[in-house]
């Protein structure tokens, strides 16, 4: 079966989270959480379903982007394009034309991330892989220096040891996860202690608080939650590129006593150099020079900034090399549903590892999923229908959609 | 006079330069240069023309992303903007739902670039600026650890000292410039010879030459270009980011018999940490870390790829506090023209320094604008009309109008 893309569309899906403050951070204080999704149609019927996350504003330019891409897509079949995946993905990133706009970065790479996620989801419900196969699937361009194609081969080979003891594990308890959901910088404080005291009750033992507004109110809130969730859990916190260099350096001390994990992305994404202890890149370079520079304890894939599955099996295999523990931002729309696949990829297939490792949640937005994500007790539970998991009930697109759908309609103020 | 901003307009305007390979590198075989062009009106009747580069397909994207800036424009006065343009500038960069889809990279970015060019055309025709005034155009963001606003003030007042001395000076000689036009990868060997003698006799003594796509072919074509000029003209090589970092190495020492005084983005313009002697980046952060890290010896900037003016200031004070030479990238469409006014700006109100500096030249699409450069014996004559120089024609613009201006019906199966 060759499985011909015959047709890409793409729509402009937008959640109103601003309205309740969900997703506020000190850089992003009204994010309308948002996603531009598409599907592609095969000549079989076969679908695949893709996305990339976005906040609201400016999901129509990545709209316009993917389709764009689309006449790099339509046409081909997915035997075509899994046949040579490092050639596709060259050639949805290197288009001698609109590689200007990136190369493989902000707008044009969260375009190539929603088409190719949407290629892998069509992928997953046709075939298996093996370790030759996802090695093919990776451009090594710019990090052979790092990780070649043979290291690649090599680290994926040695973990086929054990792979169903960890096959068999993660289907019992499930990939460990901690939760953002309790303490949005936008939630007053007698919502973070009932979302703690609730979230306890679930069984989180994990919890991340955004900081960088006003010191004193971090504070404040911080004690709050250590106070709530006792020494023995863990806490992290997150500035979302809130600070300089040096201003970050005496908030965080005055934050030190709440003893955090970790500190998310401090300053701006782009200061290799700066005092970034774990960050959200945006392509394989950047993730590339944070594990030379011992730059980060920490590596936080994104499902949607990166450049798909193609982008994120480089990343993952550098850290392994390494011996960076991966723990996966998601949230948003859908980042939970997609990257619950490459982490359990990840524990199975290349660290066999969970010390230190865990994957964020956020509980929003999962109802408007055909398959959404299973937490049981804290953990991630395996996927099991077919696919990449980023399938929307139609009847939540069309209610959503931005701006005719019924929704923003009601908010045209928006 | 308040000049209040009443209408934005951008239009996607393309070049068919591709089909004489004008523009032609390892990385971009087929390039239409291309820019959204942008229009201000103001109540008063002034206008601000600026743009942002592309090389075709994707133009309408960043169109789109200019469309999606234009409502943080619209409705603010000039006197609004610039009592304030540090905020402005970042309103622009960091609004909380669009920042997500850079931040200050990418399409985005380009889209930042090309309206605040615009407001630097409609501000220089309306008035005068001092040090104090320049300062308060910076965002400091992430670069504090580098150059504070007290530091960049103080490079100014001292760089006041001589200030008349080189504006006389380059009223009367221009500005260093090298020429890149001889040199398309693209070109046949006939070509080559036939554009070096006519540039040698035009008074040209520095030449850049396109590599990367196939040593046999760069080592002849190098040659051939060092025969032609004689041992005494400098010879730059750029290799438009085609290798990967061990690549790089041993590519540029089969080269090195032909004396190249740089080469340029030999790898990802990401790898801070790899082999890049010199770059174009796409912010002041990566800009930062590459003067912090040593690793460029040149700093190329951009008009129309950092933010506009403000970050440009930035990129400045920070390369002659570190004491790097500036030497800036043009061509394109409309390049020589904005970055004129920065190079001049570098030598007469910063550096005071003409030692290894030079500003890129190529001879393409001067006739499309209002107020082409001059140049004169292999140097910028500096501009004399009021503005930033990127008004183009109605007429070109009209005519060039993607896809739906003649010369693009004529050429519809690009």
């Amino acid at each position: 079966m060759l499985h011909k893309i015959i047709n890409l569309t793409v729509r402009d899906v937008r959640f109103p989270t601003s309205l309740e403050q969900h997703g506020s951070d000190a850089m992003h204080s009204d994010p309308d959480y948002s996603a531009a999704y598409v599907v592609l149609d095969t000549d079989c019927g076969l679908k695949g379903f893709g996305l990339t996350f976005t906040l609201g504003k400016g999901t129509e330019i990545v709209v316009c982007a993917v389709k764009a891409l689309a006449g790099l897509v339509v046409g081909k079949s997915l035997q075509e394009i899994v046949s040579n995946f490092r050639g596709f993905y060259r050639l949805l990133t290197s288009d001698g034309q609109m590689r200007w706009l990136g190369p493989e970065k902000g707008v044009i790479h969260l375009a190539t991330a929603a088409v190719l996620n949407a290629v892998w989801d069509l992928w997953a419900r046709a075939e298996g892989k093996d370790p030759k196969r996802i090695v093919s699937c990776i451009d090594f361009r710019y990090i052979t220096d790092v990780l070649t194609e043979d290291e690649a081969l090599d680290i994926l080979v040695k973990a086929q040891e054990g792979r169903q003891q960890r096959e068999d594990q993660m289907l019992k308890e499930g990939y460990p996860a901690y939760t953002t959901s309790c303490a949005w910088l936008g939630y007053p404080d007698q919502q973070l202690k009932q979302l703690c005291t609730d979230a306890l009750k679930s069984g989180w033992t994990k919890f991340k608080v955004k900081v960088g507004a006003d010191l004193e109110d971090d504070v404040r809130r911080c004690r709050l939650i250590r106070q709530m969730i006792g020494p023995n859990n863990t806490l992290m916190i997150d500035a979302n590129q809130r600070w300089d260099v040096d201003e970050a350096i005496s908030w965080v001390s005055k934050l030190a006593e709440v003893k955090p994990l970790w500190i998310e992305e401090p300053t701006s994404p782009d200061d290799i150099l700066g005092h970034a202890t774990i960050a959200k890149c945006h392509n394989r370079v950047m993730f590339k020079q944070l594990l030379q520079a011992s730059a980060l304890q920490f590596v936080q894939i994104d499902s949607c900034r990166l450049g798909s599955v193609n982008e994120n099996l480089a990343v993952l295999l550098m850290a392994h090399k390494f011996q960076v523990p991966v723990c996966p931002h998601a949230g948003g729309v859908g980042l939970c549903e997609l990257v619950q696949h490459l982490i359990l990829f990840d524990y199975i297939c290349v660290s066999a590892n969970l010390s230190n490792r865990m994957c964020e949640y956020v509980d929003h937005l999962h109802e408007h999923f055909a398959n959404p994500v299973v937490i049981q007790d804290a953990h991630y539970m395996p996927p099991k229908d077919p696919g990449y998991s980023c399938e929307m009930l139609e009847s939540s697109v069309k209610r959503h959609q931005f701006p005719e759908g019924d929704v923003w309609k009601l908010h045209q103020n928006k």
